[in-house]
């Protein structure tokens, strides 16, 4: 593999990258990819309840505690960049600024694969419609003649990484990740999250049984891959390749 | 990669192989795989119109005739070996005999991956049945219970060649194969089939349209991998990897 | 239009024809076809209740009761031909003889169109394997190799009529008939069936509102084709027109 | 509730009930059902590999272990009755003698809701075909023409229980039980099966994730009801309510 | 039942409350609930046409008659309170505004459930722009940083109620409710509606129709509950339940 | 057929509609209709890679290239009338001012169908809103209370015209034209994309595929009717008919 690769992942509020896509990160990292986090917000209104039953808070506040929370996850799972868009949360302000924002960073960041919420989601809106951000951005950026002279982006796969509740959001994982040589590190990520202890053991549930999963589709009964923690993703493009 | 790699393909009748996965048999067998074509029957009534409007024409005659082609098609492909179960075909007879035949087959070869037809096919139901008969029969190959001492398969994918008519089948590619280095080969696989004459253009234009896919979705207009041929395939199982 | 034309409506109870596609029936009837029904049951077991709770009932005077019936409303609707295959019910025997009886009509009729039962249906599954049944016979009569000699058959519509509680089904009807020159007819053999009379206003009440999707489809709020009895049909195959 | 109320679970292979519900079983066993649970076979070939791996293991032996195992988890869930069909299995025979006796145990149990697996599963066809197999058996016990004079089947509700990969599946919950009540029993039932500790873990796992999902349906981070362990059921028919 | 009960319809234009829930709301607010209908625009220009045909007619007017059918129909039902937000038809403005208003209606309403309309809608983006709003309203209602010190929303039930064209709107019920009781009412109610006499009949059919499936459903030929009028509701999220 | 009908083409790029329904195009304009072409944009940013890469060139000279391109190959099929409202590409603008003018166009051609891309192209957002902008806009057209005194619109089917990678986008077509009669103005058409050379051969491949899907719809292997070229289309309303 070359040290030159990037990848980069668009989460619509601060934590999502560490429960869905922490072990991916951190692998490629290690295996010398540069990975470059857009954090379109801070999930400074929906997602810090536990900030905002304290006296006398503020968004400031919020923010400040959820970007330094954030900030130490990215750490910990060795990342190469983290951006915070800052476009408010509940809803996101996805409008033409943050569009040509985000395209800047994706023909800057030039990545091997992009990754970002499910197609659906009715408990937020906001994922789904960063999905579709994403979606757009990316086409945006492939164009010769949106700024002329930048380098313009080639066909990078969209994984679609793990919502919460699977099932209801209809999303589907083509592809297991392998990530127990990293996991140490995604739980020391996840652990930097204290606004959302809750959540800690239910997505080192998840880490196992995707482990489960890899080893079944990895050779079943007869004896799969030994692989204790995975990670699920669903692609959105067909992949091209010389050999099945 | 390792000489010993083994596939199977499962074709309803004599012809699909070619033109479904002509390109892949013929890649995979030159880079050292061994290659095995199970035929479930020759297409002896339902797809061999040109035989039957000849005079005095016999179904023995008809399969003759099939399995030559048949025969033919995969020396051209360079194939390790076809079998031909000969279970009649519109329909097929896919009771408990050819299942335990089948199984027997799969055990044998071991497969990394199998191939089969699409899930729907409403003009053919012998294509969908073989696909779930192709389900059923990895898994009792899977089982430590069924005939105890022969070594049980893993979990090798079922990749769903291309069916004619893809929208109305509901077959959506997930994979393009580059099959350039062997569409020469794959062409005079297709030559083969005298009988069905109408179709040799027809799976050519497919070809250099699913190199077009493949360029798209290796570079878009950003210049994609040179590609002149390809075949795609969708994946019934998720795949499991180390890196994305 | 010409004298000529045939149509084949295969419904797997001995009631079905009536309540899902009796305005077809005498449409097509009254414009010059030629439509024959197959009963491949007379719903003896599964759709006789009201026989059965009467004193002293077998299985012989249900099914003569539910032929005459049937016979009656295929009467009312002008039926060319009415065929009762008497292959039990709850569950039909869809085997080999069945099947080859089948073809056998099909390619006598010829027809060119053919109707069945939607493709899903879990509170009946004689219903939705009667569909699977229609598709497997419609292949074998186009097989040049199954009974040469034969006029083979080529490769007429099936549509699919209108089930009970269509949601639930997934069946969704792409096309609207205009039934009102035919009402009265549909409605003779509604009453025909004594059995079910509470189904008479549910399926008179069903071709009140599908004359209002005609209404609405053929002009919407500024003024669409009057009709006041409609029937709705799903495709399963592609159209070919000269003209959109 | 009355103490008369009863249900009917449908279980392939032995221990298919223990892992996708025996939470539901426990409790309403608890509540005053009388539950009935049906095995269609042992699981002895398809699900038994640790004890096939024994020196001189036989199918009747890996059968008598497994009715112990399954029997042993009955018992400490509170079944009130568990029938094993010997059906065999990978793959089950669901022919017409199948089919009469799961439609006599229907009628003699008469559930006021039924379980069985998912509509789909690419990798054990058992399951699925199980599925089909409730459906037919479920419609046919309602009819009043089979085995006139028996009481015939009133429409329960056929509940999908979780199945092994959910999202390959296509499978979606659309109720949660909460079973921490008895999450001491189901945890006993599962430890029951000695032949598949792996899966031990996994499935506790489901039940602490499938309980944060509970809270979150019922309240959200407003506070959703204190439920730490839950079951999640896909229902194949509506509901039919006096208020929402 | 608590009679603190409270409920809230979001109804893209004037009149879809009555034909889609007038029963659910008329059987509620019976039943102790206090039902809020929150209609974002008078349908005025869309569905007014009747209106239009009328000499010198004016919005004003327009609105004005609209406005007092739709509070005529409320009354007859019962109804606790109905807000007209006035945002325009054809199409909707759900902006900004929009957003804010309708959050500040769901903290003060806190309903029990929520109401609003299919999520796919070819012939009226109104009506599925309307239910993407009620998601993105829910959502931010649930967010504890917005508007801080307002109670935060829980996880109430989204209905989606029952559009015009059912099939073509990928529409499925999976709850039917007996209207039986209030029938009376939602018959006053859609009566109020002088401007689309034509939709009488159609509603009444289908609320028996819809009754006939209550019947079905809750015991089929074996005797359901007698239920003369019901109306049916698609769930966006589980339930989450101690008993099946 | 009457002189006057007409038909309305709703083009997101310049060159989208030679490629996807020039068939259509040529072969309704010569059986007598007129037919309008409204291009949204040129293309300049997304779709005119090769002119970007050369040296000197400005989003106005794009345009004018593209513009020119577009207006020979709407002459070469004969077209009625071409309009061009120059919304941006890459993303498209398509807000209030976009759909008040596209809502004046659709009045004034008062279209017999309506033609314009798949509902869903992860490629390229600007095909599937350019979809729902049509949806929207056609509802628009048909409120009595928009622009009063204007005619309003009735209810033209809107096809789907062929996406590139039609099984990626979930396209699926219903209806199959034959355009061998106008082939060569359509190939005349596309030689005009000279900024396009990659995509003649393969839109050529396609019509001749399609040819084959006709022939095959139409009578399959007993003969169907012979057709060299066709387009296929996707219907997103019913059909309201007098005969099947």
């Amino acid at each position: 593999m070359t040290r030159n690769k990037t990848a980069l992942v668009i989460s619509a509020h601060a934590a999502d990258f560490v429960w869905r896509c922490g072990g991916a990160i951190a692998l490629h990292q290690q295996a010398g990819y540069e990975v470059t986090i857009a954090c379109l917000s801070f999930g400074e209104r929906g997602e810090s309840a536990k900030l905002w039953k304290q006296e006398g808070m503020t968004l400031e506040r919020v923010k400040d505690a959820r970007r330094a929370e954030a900030a130490a996850a990215a750490a910990a799972l060795g990342v190469h960049d983290i951006r915070f868009l800052d476009l408010g949360d509940y809803p996101l302000d996805l409008g033409a600024d943050a569009k040509a924002r985000m395209v800047d960073i994706i023909r800057e960041v030039q990545p091997a694969w992009m990754m970002s919420h499910s197609r659906w989601d009715p408990y937020n809106t906001d994922h789904m419609n960063t999905t579709q951000f994403a979606l757009e951005c990316r086409m945006i950026a492939q164009a010769w003649g949106h700024n002329p002279g930048q380098k313009v982006l080639g066909a990078p796969q969209l994984y679609l990484f793990e919502p919460h509740q699977t099932e209801q959001m209809g999303w589907k994982p083509d592809v297991f990740l392998d990530i127990t040589p990293v996991w140490e590190k995604k739980r020391a990520a996840i652990e930097c999250m204290a606004g959302q202890e809750h959540l800690w053991s239910y997505y080192t549930n998840v880490a196992e049984n995707r482990g489960n999963h890899f080893r079944r589709n990895s050779g079943g009964q007869a004896g799969g891959r030994d692989c204790r923690y995975a990670e699920g993703f669903q692609s959105v493009f067909p992949r091209t390749v010389d050999e099945l």
